[in-house]
């Protein structure tokens, strides 16, 4: 019976790095495969809802089939999963671990309740795990430097959504006051939507001011969503910029002799002593 | 008497403490009570323009009950305010001290006047105040330096805003000549209009050109508005890319003599005392 | 005789520092003035072409009257400055000479054709000279930077202008054979009209693919526009952050004893060699 | 006939000089004409599918006429590159030899298939080579440094894209529940369409919510949108100040021992040989 349980640890220590590993050949084919039965499972769901598509019977067999297969893969795979790791519940209530999880409902729930196919577009969520597939050190670097840029832009951003939902709160107001419902602002609630389609620059034209004072004021609101628009992007750029500079210095080798560190790259003595910087 | 002016006196410090102060916990918890009062009194103004709402009586009995609690709560507030603060009147004709004035008049206008309930929406200006519930430093810090690029940005913008103008009647005019008053381009203004929805790469398509010469203009004056949309945006990041560096020299190297601070990463000297700063 | 060319000599010199010149009070003023009508004829012009107002009797005569003087106001100030010049020749054929020319023109042209009064539009030209009346140092930094910036971008822009041009022929004739005539794709020229309005995120919707590939190829030109719309944005950015950094550059003060340039404008001692900057 | 061989060998060398050359005059008026027969090429294409034109059996017949010239030119040049070229297989396979090729073939091929004359417009794509005609090196520098910044960008936009795709699919098909069929949604690929032309600001009104809720919701992803055009903007930006500060650096103070150029503002000694920069 040791001997058996002894099995049973190779076989949970072998599926694991096949299931969470990246660096064995088996390991990124199982990434590769499972990126594309993800990947045909996204693309059903979307055929199903399109109509000319799933009034064809042979069509909506062959899905049936696949959709079995693939729940029937996501379902093995989920219980590998919970099998092979050391800490089964940490996984479980893990957010992958829940995602992983919904992904095997859609076609069991859909024996009970009708409808709850559309669940299996959660599935495209397990993309974002397979990233790591593209784990060359470069794509992890950007994606890093990207990360990192955008959570040091987060304080100025949210400082900026709050002004800019005030904005659209007043605007909004006095649009509704201007052009009124028969125009097509029928509430206050309509006139943000269309203030917040004005100022982002979308502009579905499904609203817009007919009255001339209506037309001028929203031209105002236009150009100062000119200047609005600059700002999450001014913000992004100087991160990134900062992002690039720092990464820059880090890079730069210091001087043994005195210390001095903004080195070039491709420098072979100290700027500042004068000291061979091969040789240390 | 003296002793009923002292509780007087201590009562207004009190008050004052608790509705202008942030440091307190009576302080703070009066902000977000506020701020709550203020978000209700806005989604009930919203809520109101709401056709099938609004036609639901008990809905508006309800309205009409909460917006008498909120009128009388911003009246007292109001008044406490004024009885409270050392310089009553500065406080009065500030900006802020018309804006809460201004907020708790609605309900009192609507009896005399009908429609004027829209003015509740003025009482979203009170949430600028309010940022300070967010009083965070790393948030104060961001939206100083978030202000101070915007301020730094005004003259190149308003330069830029002066051409743009100019070009809005110049093409507005010629797409008046070219499309005329049967493809939409009803006026001058109107076709000025239609040049801002275009240049802001809005697009409602309410307006559009029709003929082959105004699809041509059109095309040249989206492809000019490409190059301009770029430079409020390129204004904006220069700024803040700067304000950044500022930042950065700032927090660099202090010199142990004189404290001064903002050094350069280089720097051997203090330059504020000739000390040398490599000795430290 | 003398006598009286002498005064005729006073009265030109006196005429060129008002209408010329910007520093005296009279020059000032009448530069204001100026400002004034042309704005007045501008507005008049456009009000000229909104129907309600056109066709009330009491407003047209106002406006042929108003339309007039400024007429006759353009016309003795032009005379003016030809006489006042010292070169009238290189004047009368300069850009601003020929704008202040044409600006006399519409009401003397509108006696022989008909629809001749849209050519007072031009005289919004002339606001361009009168940005000398925001003749603020700093505004004029302001200006020189922003100009500066755009003609250091002016080669980096033409080159992306003639790859985007490649790029919407082959898009615009591929969305044609795509989605083809019945759906809005009348010919090549309307599909590159078409994909300018896609690329620029202009989007007015009077044309937008149908099929299901259109759609497809279309979502895709899209998210080709995201890239590239980033490009004239990055290209003014980096140019006003580089212009910045001259600036920054230049107004530091260099070392007399040791030469080092770089130090901050309130720096006391050279960060080099310790030597007092403030005693140079 | 060592002679005739020896004439042949000669012409040869003309041929690619003038052809393949930009430095002599030949050279440079033939790609001139060259760029003419392709721009006229390129029009006439468009023009035949302008209804209006091609229902005007002169401008057909003369259409024809030149599409005949066009295609014989095309043709005699494609033979001559073949004939001048070392290795002339290398030519008929690189991409700019199927381009030259597929360039003469529309006039052939539409004897025998009707429509084929939208080939031509492949034509387009030769002005890519012809390119080298704006051969001056301020132009090529400009291009290079934009297509580094490009190139450098590639992964950050590329980890961008996947991350925005991902987004597009779990948008598009919540709006897809909420909206439904009946409000235009019709499917989750259409879903995905109307998320993606929300999301870059486009925004051409064909499909747009009109439930409250998913006015609520596109409007989130409308300001979610605000935020995430900023990134590509935001990643060229940083790249092209990064290029710009490295030329720069480059273009500054060499030394006069080694000519080893690119030392920064505040060096002493040469980073290549040590050299004192001072004394110089």
């Amino acid at each position: 019976m040791s001997k058996e349980k002894n099995a049973f640890q190779k076989f949970r220590k072998k599926t694991y790095i096949v299931i969470y590993g990246t660096n064995t050949f088996a390991g990124k084919a199982f990434d590769l495969v499972l990126l594309g039965v993800i990947v045909l499972s996204i693309l059903l769901t979307m055929m199903e809802t399109v109509k000319s598509f799933e009034e064809n019977t042979t069509f909506h067999d062959i899905r049936i089939g696949l959709e079995w297969g693939i729940t029937i893969f996501f379902t093995i795979e989920y219980l590998l999963r919970i099998i092979s790791i050391n800490k089964p519940l940490k996984y479980i209530f893990s957010f992958y671990g829940i995602i992983d999880l919904i992904a095997t409902l859609p076609m069991y729930l859909a024996q009970v309740f009708a409808g709850s196919g559309v669940l299996s577009i959660v599935r495209s969520l397990r993309l974002l795990r397979l990233f790591k597939v593209l784990n060359h050190p470069k794509f992890t670097g950007q994606s890093t430097q990207l990360r990192d840029a955008m959570i040091a832009s987060k304080g100025k951003i949210l400082v900026f959504i709050y002004f800019v939902l005030i904005s659209t709160v007043l605007i909004g107001s006095i649009m509704y006051v201007v052009e009124g419902r028969e125009n097509g602002f029928t509430s206050i609630p309509t006139s943000i939507y269309w203030t917040i389609v004005t100022l982002t620059t979308v502009g579905y034209g499904d609203i817009s001011p007919v009255t001339p004072l209506g037309q001028f004021l929203a031209s105002l609101v236009m150009i100062l969503g000119y200047g609005v628009i600059a700002v999450p992007t001014g913000i992004v750029s100087a991160e990134l910029a900062k992002a690039d500079q720092k990464l820059a210095i880090i890079e730069k080798n210091p001087c043994a002799d005195c210390g001095a560190e903004d080195h070039q790259e491709n420098a072979k003595f100290c700027h500042n002593c004068g000291n061979n910087l091969l040789d240390d």
